[in-house]
């Protein structure tokens, strides 16, 4: 497989916000920081990984142990996230676009190698994964003229920006890489299909399934 | 492509319950029948197809023209989800198991025949499709040991059960299999990537995509 250049957004400033009501802010923080991980052990099988930081690079240990590896480089810039992914694919474009460049979210941790395989075998000069909610997982960009616009519904933004552009897109679907964890009702996809860290954390945080089975409520709980 | 036999359970009485905060009960029933149909046209091209109604069958027009249909057959079946769909995998083994049997959920809209084709080549006795929330969308039966055990975590539950009755297990995810439509904040995935029936009856109620992305909200609105 051709290297790809993997761009992560992460932001350890209010992570997860949306887990407030069954998180504190620490353990937020925490299970941002499991996930990034996760997300960060799939993707780094297809080439170097930048993981992009609004705030100044906090001390975490993950961040020790992500510095102290080769393939992985930490850049704090400070732009919101459009104008900060956008940046970097002009300057990959600058350097001369030696290969595909793939911006994936923090928040994947039930994503495989397998989604990964799946999604580059994909054409389209961008290919888009959508998330549920009407968001954007993942995106595989191959000419350099496409921009991102994430926020609200950006699945259907993302279509309509490369259509503007005249670049063909595809579409990757995914169960596992369709899952973002931003809710209480997304935990429970972590501790039935999930691997790795973020189960771990979960568990160690005292959540356990519980019988019932609805999207509303937990399906879940500590 | 080896003829499958398919069953879908459906039930219109207190249809779609959990959609009552958005939708009058005759707008449920609606939506409920219009998911129906969208789901019959994928299905319907892997064998014959069985509907299995827990309530007498009701007059609605969408039955009217079912039933005029060879390949469809309505069956009125009082007993409880679990024990209807056992009892007609013991009776398709009673008739020498001709065929695989496909159990398939009725509001899964965004369902396509790739999907399909993705699930019925995964090996396994029995491959299970997992929704949302640890529920199970999709069952195929290649052995017909199997039982099935609905409600709650059933994803979990149909493992289990396969394991203990020493039959292999097929996983097949898919984001467009795994999306079940129960809540307000699923009729979003209906609006943007759904075609047929359904989401057209969401837009003669009215519905319309918001700017707004938030999951446990609707990130569309009437």
């Amino acid at each position: 497989m051709r290297p790809i250049r993997v761009v992560i957004p992460f932001k350890l400033d209010c992570a997860k916000s949306r887990l407030s009501s069954v998180l504190s802010s620490e353990e937020r923080e925490g299970l941002a920081l499991a996930m990034l991980e996760d997300v960060i052990d799939v993707v780094s099988g297809l080439g170097r990984v930048s993981i992009l930081m609004k705030d100044p690079l906090p001390e975490a240990g993950v961040f020790n142990r992500l510095r102290s590896r080769s393939e992985i480089e930490l850049i704090e810039c400070p732009q919101e996230l459009d104008p900060a992914l956008n940046s970097m694919i002009e300057a990959e474009k600058r350097k001369g676009w030696p290969s595909y460049l793939l911006i994936a979210m923090a928040d994947l941790p039930l994503m495989r190698p397998s989604d990964l395989e799946g999604l580059v075998r994909t054409p389209g000069d961008v290919v888009i994964v959508p998330g549920r909610g009407g968001g954007t997982n993942l995106i595989l960009v191959r000419d350099p003229k496409f921009r991102v616009s994430y926020y609200g519904l950006s699945f259907l933004k993302h279509l309509k920006v490369a259509e503007e552009l005249g670049l063909s897109v595809g579409v990757y679907e995914s169960f596992r890489c369709g899952s973002d964890i931003d809710e209480p009702s997304d935990l429970v996809e972590v501790l039935i299909h999930g691997r790795g860290r973020t189960p771990e954390i979960l568990r160690k945080l005292g959540f356990e399934l519980s019988g019932r089975r609805e999207k509303a409520r937990a399906g879940c709980h500590r």
